[in-house]
């Protein structure tokens, strides 16, 4: 089963996929992207990862060329020809290509790349045994809302846990918590479940607000608000959420145990709850 | 006269590029760049800016390919291919291409892009007039002094100021005074110098670095310092510094005059010394 590609609008195999050297991607980051995967075929929250990928185009000014219709079928066309059942579909679109000047045109044809590759499956020990995550100072920009290709800040910290022997870097910015450099973060303590605050300096995480709602229909008291690092530190429970590990337990933190040191009660019902609804929602 | 592209080992007319769609560079923003131009033939600052470009590679753990020499015999192919006396060359070295994932390999070969182009004239009544600037809040990372290619925040301060009809955006963030979105600025007060202090919010400015030296060779008083916006709107003088601009003055912040409304006598002596030091260092 083939790596597929798809550019401006053709199918190729992926590594046909020809980018020009003055995309404005390649020079300046200057795109927005999604990360979307299938289970047994289907696009999960497609609907979601669109509406925030246009959120995110829109806000830096690129008109993206294709609607939802549209989306869905180059989407289901990749998968099809990808043969994958488990499917990871990463969506670019960058402001097009263009010599370099920082300024652009409104004009410009946006680059769209699509690329579909197998789910890679997650260690299954991590899922039993939770994974280790380190604290990380959140240097970014001032709007991380804005899923965009500006990604060096995530790629360094993640590195730097990597490097650790842990699995995810936790962003801490003036004393709060703001997210994963991979993925969103939820707390437990006392019972109650906290999730970050949603502002300019988080993304919106699809599979963050899928949880949560799920949560919340199942009696959780979730509360969306800032998380200080102490509370981060002294947590009974952390997990990560996001479209390719799903609900993830951390069970050490700056090589300190969290909770009893095994995925906690909260966290293994809610990635108990968050399986029965894909299976359910296919 | 073409222009001309090098990747990875060879050149070819720019427009038959191609870069992998798994480039880092292109996913991530995960590079260093250079802008060199050439004065009749010869890279200005060759040196300084190589010597940028290794510690920004440095910083953000991409290992160099090329040694100094080699570089140099890079360039000077280019600039003779592309046959232009004045050469815009850019320089780009990205992580490599490998299936999307924010930790990297130490291992990956890097990608190693070289642009020539024929350096666009300046609007030459930007320099007897001087250009427009506004200010912008300054939402970029914590590692400005990194010369990356995260430039989605420059490109869009950039873009603002365009807009505005004006010619530049220049940085403020917590009442300080950074840079400019494409350019470093200085300020005169009552004859005195100021250049911004150097730290990770700016870009060590290879042009600013020459005009500081030229200035004090000359006898002028430079202070390196936090320059707060209330100064940059009471300045006597702005000006910008860059590789394809040099020196140019700035008449208009946010809509009010700078000083008498025209390019000021520092700016002009400093704009004439480094014109002459260019023609004295070919």
């Amino acid at each position: 089963m083939p790596n597929i590609g798809y550019l401006n609008g053709r199918f190729m195999p992926l590594e046909h996929v020809c980018i020009s050297a003055e995309d404005r991607g390649y020079q300046f980051g200057d795109g927005v992207y999604e990360v979307i995967r299938t289970y047994q075929g289907r696009p999960f929250n497609l609907e979601e990862h669109l509406a925030r990928m246009e959120r995110s185009a829109r806000e830096i000014s690129i008109p993206l060329p294709l609607d939802k219709t549209e989306w869905e079928s180059v989407l289901l066309r990749g998968v099809a020809q990808s043969g994958y059942a488990n499917c990871k579909v990463y969506i670019q679109v960058t402001r097009g290509a263009a010599p370099r000047e920082h300024q652009f045109s409104a004009s410009l044809p946006p680059t769209i790349l699509v690329t579909f590759r197998e789910m890679p499956e997650l260690d299954a020990l991590h899922r039993t045994r939770g994974v280790h995550a380190i604290t990380h100072p959140d240097i970014r920009w001032g709007r991380c809302d804005i899923k965009s290709l500006n990604l060096l800040p995530n790629v360094l910290a993640k590195q730097k846990a990597v490097d650790a022997g842990a699995f995810e870097a936790l962003f801490v910015r003036d004393d709060i918590v703001t997210e994963g450099a991979t993925s969103n973060l939820m707390i437990v303590k006392d019972g109650v479940l906290s999730s970050s605050e949603r502002n300019h300096q988080i993304l919106a995480g699809v599979t963050l607000l899928c949880v949560i709602g799920l949560a919340r229909r199942h009696g959780y008291d979730v509360q969306e608000r800032a998380i200080r690092r102490k509370e981060l530190e002294s947590a009974d429970e952390i997990f990560l959420v996001g479209t390719t590990i799903e609900v993830l337990p951390v069970t050490q933190l700056n090589g300190h145990i969290v909770g009893n040191g095994l995925p906690g009660p909260v966290t293994n019902s809610l990635s108990a709850i968050f399986s029965q609804y894909i299976k359910d929602n296919p």
